[in-house]
């Protein structure tokens, strides 16, 4: 998918947001246990209620690798299934890989040849090598760590060299040698609040993928007071609040009005910058 | 495996390599494509040509992923063949895996509980609540990356601080207020040379873990030198130039010489440091 299509599918929906599904068999409602694939089973009903209200799914891999090959085989069966269903969405393995260049050039080749995902999650400690491998697809993305959403994001990530320059700003500055804004995005964590000014000061034009909105504490309003850009410029996750707000039979809807909720603000948000 | 445990086995077997599984279709010899399982049929037979000659196994899941479901079923076979057949060998998870405290709880649960492997390698970006997950099962080791052995190791990992403190020393003495030398390795790549003796300031005791020895061009001679301590401290990993030493009918019998030729430089090298 190219940045520009990816825009206009949240002007026509008036909405950014991207739905992750970290699914967890110990907190998916417990009728769905009898399925024959209870995660692939859930996943298919929250994609179902949620399709016009987001643009993009974001399975989180390690829950699916938790459960070893079944969960690999509900990942694929959900991967196909929201391609073959909604053709539209976005679709991101967040898989925070990296690693070597003939390693990374097969986790490349799992994502995006095997699976024909559109992006993957990678990290950038390793360095341009452990990156480009999955820059050779075309209209395929790679979304690298800048500044993470979680506590243990201070520990590195701020580190500053001689000229006060932190590490997720290196990193953002860079990477971008390595590819353009139709192939990166980065991932910055909606609890930085402001951070997100600094964020934009290197990176005005890129896509942000968005995660820490909901369970994890961050604000919608003050990620787009900062980050939104004239393409928009954000895909903003929420996990747990949206798949667990029920668990009961009823899961799905108590999903889709999750998703409404958050699908009405970002439309508002959207129609307030002029982006719609 | 405690840590004692491990270095009674190199003691044992006068060896502290590594068997690096980096099993890739493309590579392995072509009679084994008709096999039902090539990937396994080929680790099989590499494992029981080699075992009795090193004290580590290390999948790099990035191979196994490739080829999804299939290669799952095949990673999990390797695993349990191992664990079966040569309970003394510590098996190494090369996943590089870091995420927020929930979702590397997942991961943990999928190498540890799932399948009981020894150890997985964790990228540090996002700092302590990404590893902690890790630690909370006993005698299971983390393998956190410090200076790695590719290219683009330069691009973030020798970033200074204000008072000269590298990336990667901020690593080494951070993390180890995580968890003590019985439950954290570091990844140091042998391609370092001389940095070994930096990275021995910073954790004179803990075992590292050495990939690029072989076919990345790293020296056996300079790693020991610089980075051997007192109970070893090392586990050099050769994957390529062990794995694929020959292509044909007898690609088996050239692991083992491969392994042998390693095994003894290592069991002099032992000596020669009164190890053994």
């Amino acid at each position: 998918m190219t940045k520009q299509q990816l825009f206009e599918n949240i002007r026509k929906k008036g909405s950014f947001l991207c739905v992750g599904l970290d699914t967890d068999l110990k907190k998916i409602p417990q009728h769905l246990l009898k399925e024959e694939d209870p995660i692939f089973a859930f996943n298919k009903a929250i994609i179902d209620a949620t399709a016009d209200l987001c643009v993009a799914y974001k399975p989180n891999l390690a829950f699916y690798e938790s459960l070893g090959v079944q969960g690999w085989i509900a990942f694929e069966k959900t991967v196909k299934y929201i391609k073959e269903n909604y053709p539209d969405q976005f679709i991101i393995a967040d898989a925070k890989r990296g690693d070597i260049g003939n390693t990374s050039e097969m986790y490349a080749r799992s994502f995006f040849d095997h699976l024909d995902i559109d992006s993957v999650t990678v990290a950038p400690y390793m360095g341009e090598d452990s990156v480009k491998p999955f820059l050779i697809y075309p209209e395929k993305w790679v979304i690298v760590l800048a500044l993470t959403s979680n506590k243990g994001s201070k520990d590195f990530q701020f580190m500053e060299d001689v000229n006060g320059e932190r590490l997720f700003e290196k990193v953002l500055k860079t990477t971008q040698n390595w590819a353009t804004e139709d192939q990166m995005m980065y991932v910055v964590g909606a609890t930085q609040g402001q951070m997100f000014e600094d964020i934009r000061k290197f990176a005005p034009n890129h896509f942000l993928l968005v995660p820490g909105v909901g369970a994890q504490g961050g604000s919608l309003q003050e990620v787009v007071k900062y980050g939104m850009n004239s393409t928009c410029g954000l895909l903003v996750n929420s996990s747990r609040q949206i798949i667990y707000a029920d668990t009961t039979e009823r899961f799905a809807e108590a999903a889709r009005e999750e998703s409404m909720k958050l699908q009405q603000e970002m439309n508002e948000l959207l129609v307030a910058n002029g982006l719609k």
